[in-house]
């Protein structure tokens, strides 16, 4: 019984690290779609969003099947409530960009932001890809410091997010409200996409570690 | 064991209808500190949600708990996962009224949206305040008619979401780029609370009725 409960851990682990790879995947598709204003590519990430929704599904059945089958308690029981969460976080990162491919699709053949935001939105896009990345090889690997890049990684996007902000209430600033409603979005998709990698990380370095950090906070 | 699960889930129950009751009325004051430029009404609303992030975290160790010494499957074990699932809803949902709480503090003394938004975000408000109530009594007496009504205002809350972009994309929109994302973003959170309702709503509907709604979409 123990041995099959810890295959089908070794599933679940799997499965969050494939979703995790998609939405990785996505948000390096979303990126470029949105920097370069690439309509087919914002497509493939507005379909590759349904695969994303019934893997996270899928995910969620079978840790609903185990927690049914094998009556997990203390740190197994925590591991299996704790991919129902990690699962829905990877589900809204795949949503975020989605969302981010969908402004690059709506504003087609022009870009979304006008020239002087680029920088910080190819900024924002390449951090969003590099912490999807290292959350794929922290469920992985559990590696620990991995948890902390993201988390560093995430100060700058909020500082980045801000900045839109400052740019887009300066005095400087002469776009349209189309492009402010834009950056707008676009930035707080790109701040959502980092505080769902934040919460996961924080989940498997609890996982790792045995350090209990509140689910909700 | 029967007896105490039942007495458990009645307290899970409970706990869910309390949360859900401060989450509308965070709801329906974060509304009038909106409309009414009340800063202090907008204070209250941010102190409240440490509340209903702290009571949903107890919520989700006792639902943790109940796995762990009931063992429930099935049905049961569907309720309790349920539980969980409805109280992270609930914690986002009061984050997006203290989000309307913090545009309303930001910009006090002034209003947070020019006059010809005000209707709109008035409606905006009246909804939200109105499926968070509904939420409370659906949660309360899973009488499922609510969640009908629930998906029929989230329709009408998806309409006017869209006519706020309408309008600050229209060409008799003379708003500052501070009234444009103000207008995004408080649009946004008011969108995103009824989401979430819909989401706990299509649960409840689900756990009494056996119909099932997947939980990632």
């Amino acid at each position: 019984m123990r041995e099959v409960f810890q295959q089908e851990l070794q599933e679940v682990q799997e499965r969050l690290v494939e979703i995790a790879a998609l939405v990785a995947t996505s948000m390096e598709n979303a990126t470029r779609a949105f920097n370069e204003s690439n309509v087919s590519l914002a497509e493939n990430v507005i379909a590759d969003d349904d695969k994303i929704d019934v893997l996270a599904q899928e995910l969620d059945e079978l840790a609903i099947n185990i927690l049914a089958r094998q009556q997990p308690v203390a740190r197994d029981l925590r591991i299996v409530v704790s991919a129902l969460r990690i699962s829905a976080s990877l589900e809204r990162m795949g949503d975020m960009a989605e969302h981010i491919a969908q402004l690059a699709r709506y504003r087609f053949p022009d870009k979304v932001v006008p020239k002087s935001l680029r920088g910080t939105f190819s900024e924002l896009g390449a951090l969003d890809v590099a912490i999807a990345k290292k959350l794929v090889e922290l469920l992985r690997t559990e590696d620990v410091s991995l948890a902390e890049e993201i988390r560093n990684d995430d100060d700058r996007i909020d500082a980045l997010h801000l900045s839109v902000f400052d740019k887009v209430l300066g005095e400087t600033w002469k776009g349209a409200a189309v492009d402010t409603v834009d950056a707008t979005l676009a930035s707080r998709y790109h701040e959502r996409f980092a505080d769902h990698a934040v919460s996961i990380a924080k989940k498997v370095q609890y996982l790792a570690t045995g350090d209990w950090i509140p689910v909700a906070l």
